[in-house]
C-alpha cells in the first residue's frame, strides 16, 4: 500500500464533520435542526449578481485572466478607494475565494517548516491551509473574559522565532465576533516592522461591524506597505458563499508578482461567478444597511438569550456573525453530538460548532461553542429555547466554578 | 523589506507571460493575431450548461458540499460507469478544476522535498503545482522522433529514488497530442507496483482521441486500485475552461479521505458552475461527435501544413488539441517574440507558446513550439500561411542538420 504524505496526515478534519452523520440521523427521525454551525447566511444574493450571470449573450465560458477579469480588478480597486483604502488596480488579484487568497499569501511568505502566529480561537481552515503548505500555526490564546481582544504585542513577541514569517489576523473575527481596535492593530504593526515580518489580515467580514463605520484595515496602518497583505471575499458581503470569488491585496510589488505566479499556475478564477460579481459591485448601499440591521438584531438575540442562561458566558460581539460562548458543559464535542443524537425540544434541536476545532492548542474550547447567527430572529429565538432546554437536561452539565 | 519564500521564488512564470506585452503592442498596431498559444477552445459551451445556470429559482448562492453537490458527484460517477470505468460515487470529489485536483493529488502523496517523475515536454503548470508544495519535478524526456511516446519503464526506473512518490502522466498529452498505448501504461503500472508509488493520470483530454474509442484510463489498469489517481476536468470536454470544475478520482479510500480534508479546508467548489455542469452532463453525444470531427479536421490542417514546411517536423498527433512541432529556428522564445514584435504577413501574425516552458530540463525545446489548434480550419490555414512566411523571413532561421 503506497504511503500518503505527512502533509495529508496533518490536514485537520472540519470541526463539524464528525457531527454530520448525527445531524443526518436526527433529520431522518423528523427532528428539525436549527443550523447555527456554519457561516452560510440565509440572506438573498443581490439581483445585480443574478442579472449579470443570466445575460443571454454569454456563449463560451472562457478562462478569465489569471488575475481575474480586468473589470473586476478595476471595480473592486475602485470600491476600496471609495471606502478610503488607497489601492491601485494592479495591487489586487482576484482569487478563488478568500480561501485561495489565504493560501497564496501563506505560500508567498512561508516555506515548509516556517511559522505563522495566529490568535486563537481562529478560523479553523487557517490550520488546514498552513498544514497543506507544511507551515506551523503558532497560536496565541485570546480569552472570553477579555472579549477575545488581541493580547499585548509583548505576548506576540514572545512567540516570534527566526522561522516566524507572518502574523495572521481575522478582523472582524471569525469565530469570536471581535473587532480589533486601532491601538491593537498599531501595536502589531510596530511588531511586524521591528521583526520584518508580514501581517496577513483576513477582512472578509468588513461590512459586518456593529460599532458603526468600518473596522481599521491593515492597508491603513502607516509604514506597513511592504508588510501588509489583505485577504478579502465576496462570500459574506453579497451572500455569495458559493461563488468562490475573493481577493488578495497588497502594495508589496514583489509579493503581488509572486502571487501572480501562483495565480497563473491555476489559470483562472471561476469566470461566470466573476461576471456575476462585476454585477454585484453595483449593489446599492441600502442592501448592506438592511443586511447589517438584520444581523445586528440577530446578534442582540444571541447575546441577550445566552446571557440569560445560568452559567453561560457571552462576550461582547461587535462584528461578523459569530459568537463563541461559554456554556456550563463538560465537553463541547460531546454536547454538540448529544444535541443531535439524544435531545429534542418539541421536535426541534440546534447544531453548533464545538469550539475545540477553533483552537490550535489541544484541550482548549471544551466548554465553548461557536454560534453562527445566520437565521432570522424568530428561528434564532427558537434555537435559543432549545439551547436553554438542552442545558437543563444535559447529563454532562457542569457548574462553572466562576459563575 | 520582508523576504518572500523560496517556494515563491521557485514558482515559474507562465510560458507565454513574457510574450503578452508584445501581443498587446501588435494588436495596438492593428496586426491581427491568430492565438494558437493557449488551450482556449472557440467551441460553444453546451446549452445544457447555460439553461441550468439561468434557472430563475436560484436565490442564494450557497456553499456546495466540500466534495461538490451530490447530484454532480453521482452524475459524473454514473458517466464514468457508462464509459466502462468502475467508479463509485464516493470515489469522486469535485474540485475547482483539474488544477485543484492535481494540487490535491500531489499534496496527498508528497511532502516537501519529495519527487514526482513527469515525462517532458509537460503541461507547464505541473511545475507550478509541485513548486507550490515544495515538490521536485524529475523530468524524463520524450522525443519528437518517437512521436513523444513514453520511454521504456527502465528509463523511469533509473529516476526512482526513496523520495519518489508518484509518476504523473497526461493522456492524451498536453502539449504533445500523444495518446499512450495500453502496453506503455501497463509497463508504468508494473513499475508503480514494484516501487509502491502512485500514478497520477491527467485525463482531461479523454474525449479528444482521434484514434477512435477511448484512451486507456489509469483506472482500468489491473491491480492498481490503491496506486491510481485520475484527474479530470470539464474545461475542454464542454468548452467550460472558465467554469473551474474538475474531479479527483481514486479507489484508494485513504487517499480520498485525505483529499476530502484538503477539500474541506477550501470549503466548496464554485456552486453556480457546478449547477451548470450538472446540466452539462446531459449534453447529447452528438455534441462530442461534432466537436471531435471539427478538431480532427483542425489537426489534419496543422499536420499537413507543418509537414509541408522545409525543415519543420510534425509528429503524429493522436489526441488533445496540441502539437509540439520542431521548426528550423535558433530559439523558440526569440522566434515567438519576433512573430509578434517584428513580423506580419498581410497585416496578420500568429502567437505560439515556446516549447521551452514545457521542459523542466533547461535548454530543451529551443527549436520547438506548441501549437494549440483551437481555431477553425480557415483561420488555422491563415495562421499556417503566416508561419510559412515567417520562417522564410526570420533572421534566426537555422537549417536542421538532420533535415
Amino acid at each position: 500500500m503506497p504511503s500518503l504524505s505527512q502533509r495529508a496526515a496533518a490536514m485537520p478534519a472540519s470541526p463539524i464533520r464528525k457531527l454530520v452523520p448525527y445531524a443526518e440521523a436526527a433529520a431522518k427521525r423528523g427532528v428539525k435542526i436549527f443550523h447555527l454551525n456554519i457561516g452560510q447566511p440565509d440572506v438573498r444574493t443581490p439581483d445585480e449578481f443574478w442579472n449579470a450571470v443570466r445575460r443571454p449573450d454569454l456563449k463560451v465560458l472562457e478562462y478569465s485572466h489569471s488575475a481575474g477579469p480586468a473589470a473586476l480588478r478595476e471595480g473592486i480597486a475602485a470600491a476600496y478607494r471609495a471606502m478610503g483604502l488607497d489601492v491601485a488596480d494592479d495591487q489586487v488579484i482576484v482569487t478563488t475565494a478568500g480561501s485561495e487568497a489565504l493560501s497564496f499569501a501563506i505560500g508567498c511568505v512561508c516555506d515548509d517548516g516556517d511559522e505563522v502566529i495566529v490568535p486563537e480561537p481562529m478560523y479553523a481552515n487557517y490550520i488546514g491551509f498552513a498544514a497543506a503548505l507544511g507551515v506551523k500555526v503558532v497560536p496565541i490564546t485570546t480569552r472570553i473574559e477579555d472579549n477575545f481582544a488581541l493580547p499585548p504585542a509583548s505576548e506576540f513577541a514572545k512567540r516570534i522565532t527566526p522561522r516566524t514569517k507572518a502574523i495572521v489576523v481575522c478582523n472582524p473575527n471569525n469565530p469570536t465576533g471581535t473587532v480589533y481596535s486601532e491601538d491593537q492593530l498599531e501595536a502589531l504593526r510596530d511588531l511586524a516592522l521591528a521583526h520584518d515580518i508580514f501581517i496577513i489580515a483576513d477582512e472578509v467580514y468588513r461590512e459586518f461591524n456593529y460599532l458603526g463605520g468600518r473596522p481599521k484595515s491593515v492597508l491603513e496602518l502607516e509604514g506597513l506597505d511592504k508588510h501588509a497583505v489583505m485577504v478579502d471575499s465576496v462570500s459574506k458581503r453579497y451572500s455569495l458563499c458559493g461563488a468562490r470569488v475573493g481577493f488578495i491585496v497588497s502594495r508589496n510589488p514583489d509579493l503581488m508578482s509572486a502571487a501572480m505566479r501562483f495565480a497563473q499556475a491555476r489559470l483562472s478564477p471561476p469566470t461566470l461567478e466573476c461576471i456575476g460579481v462585476i454585477g454585484a459591485l453595483q449593489t446599492p448601499a441600502s442592501y448592506f444597511d438592511e443586511v447589517r440591521a438584520e444581523y445586528r438584531a440577530r446578534r442582540d438575540v444571541v447575546v441577550s438569550r445566552v446571557r440569560a442562561i445560568p452559567g453561560a458566558v457571552c462576550p461582547d460581539i461587535d462584528g461578523a456573525f459569530y459568537a463563541t460562548v461559554r456554556l456550563p458543559i463538560d465537553d463541547s464535542d460531546t454536547f454538540c453530538q448529544w444535541l443531535l443524537e439524544s435531545f429534542d425540544h418539541n421536535g426541534k434541536t440546534v447544531m453548533f460548532a464545538p469550539a475545540t476545532g477553533f483552537y490550535a492548542t489541544p484541550g482548549l474550547g471544551k466548554d465553548e461553542v461557536r454560534i453562527a447567527y445566520v437565521l432570522n430572529t424568530s428561528a434564532l429565538n427558537e434555537a435559543m429555547d432549545c439551547l436553554e432546554a438542552a442545558l437543563a437536561a444535559y447529563p454532562g452539565r457542569r457548574e462553572l466554578t466562576t459563575a
